[in-house]
């Protein structure tokens, strides 16, 4: 039992009133831990904005790429506005899902939000496990980088104050079953990457029972279709990339 | 049948950038009007910050003062992180409980969040049919103006888009109640401004049926007590302040 532990990760913030914004939201909805990966925004310059949590900006852990700053996270959601109903990639969750999710985790989850110009770009999206995205107007549906932060902050905050309802996979079962269906993939036919995503997808929102019975189907089906060590190799090159 | 308008009301702000933000806000989450009382932040500087939303800053109706910009609302909600549990005026209601409320209306509800600085004045709560306060974390609970509409209105985005589950009281059977309980405790003896206040507050949560009930019990009170002159003289100067 460790607890969890809530990481913002704001990535590539550009202007200091956002990045400001921000550390004092960091202090409100009591972020853990915050890290910045490559901010363009002067952190001097953004202090301004910070208002009483100029605290949060010496705390906050700046690193090079996203992948350096999802480290050790059990669970990681995007937030963004850019909605596409054909990738499979980017089929969204809601802002109370994620709370939920993320709050009954026992161990690290990420919040990923990004730069105000472009948002996240295709392959950060594909390094998080799930992507939600804020109901809003169809009219103009991009919110501001804070206040994305501010509501995705605020469901995480209500749901933390709640008691967790479920005991969810952990993060071994699930990269291990992403590892069988890849490699049963690549003997069956399919996208790998795909059906890969798609696994780790479903398994982040299923319960632990859950998890462990469809881990046991894809272990047996790789078993009986002698592709056990290619999922060995996929495991063990994850682990090193 | 009028349906349900959204009014945005904006005290005092002083920050282009917060105000560039809110302008962005009402577009996002379909605020119907946008009132601003006397901003002392540049419309012009704040448009740099609206993105996409600049039509909302020519569109904005700018007023002197709080109640100019509370005409012919049914139903208020001021956003505040100012909680003083002693004080009547300011015991809060969450912002569901907000969003439920307003988006059941057949009218203009407004949400009226205030400066930066000193937030909503004790004279202007007390214009506010309900106080309505976001959860933070106690360390800090001081949200910025702009991060706080954006919760406020993703919320009452959310309800809108549910049906209206219960007949809210209509805005002259609150008034009536509240005109009858004060004439009362002028006759009985109490603080007439604060029973005032909780009959209105009551009943703004109140179904349309038990309004109506909370209200012939007061009349027939005041019936049976003499006071109906006053409570007639109550609602005369109401209306013509």
């Amino acid at each position: 039992m460790v607890g969890l532990k809530l990481r913002l990760v704001a990535v590539g913030i550009e202007g200091p009133v956002n990045l400001g914004y921000i550390y004092r939201l960091s202090r409100n909805f009591d972020v853990d831990e915050l890290y910045l990966v490559s901010p363009s925004a002067s952190v001097t310059e953004s202090l301004r904005w910070a208002a009483r949590a100029s605290d949060e900006a010496w705390e906050a852990v700046v690193v090079g790429n996203l992948k350096e700053a999802l480290k050790g996270v059990e669970l990681s959601i995007c937030s963004s506005d850019e909605v596409s109903a054909r990738d499979l990639l980017r089929t969204p969750i809601t802002p109370e899902q994620a709370a939920e999710l993320m709050s009954s985790r026992n161990g690290t989850v990420a919040l990923v939000v990004g730069r105000e110009s472009v948002g996240l770009t295709r392959e950060e999206l594909a390094l998080c496990d799930l992507l939600c995205t804020i109901p809003a107007s169809q009219k103009y549906t991009a919110l501001n980088v804070s206040n994305a932060t501010s509501i995705m902050l605020y469901e995480i905050y209500k749901a933390r104050a709640r008691a967790p309802p479920y005991e969810p996979p952990d993060a071994k079962t699930v990269r291990l079953a992403e590892a069988y269906a890849r490699a049963l993939t690549g003997r069956v036919g399919g996208d790998e990457d795909e059906v890969g995503l798609a696994v780790r997808k479903v398994l982040s929102k299923a319960t632990a029972a859950e998890a462990r019975s469809l881990l046991s189907l894809l272990s047996k089906s790789c078993s009986s279709l002698g592709c056990k060590e290619e999922a060995r190799r996929i495991v063990e090159a994850e682990g090193e990339a």
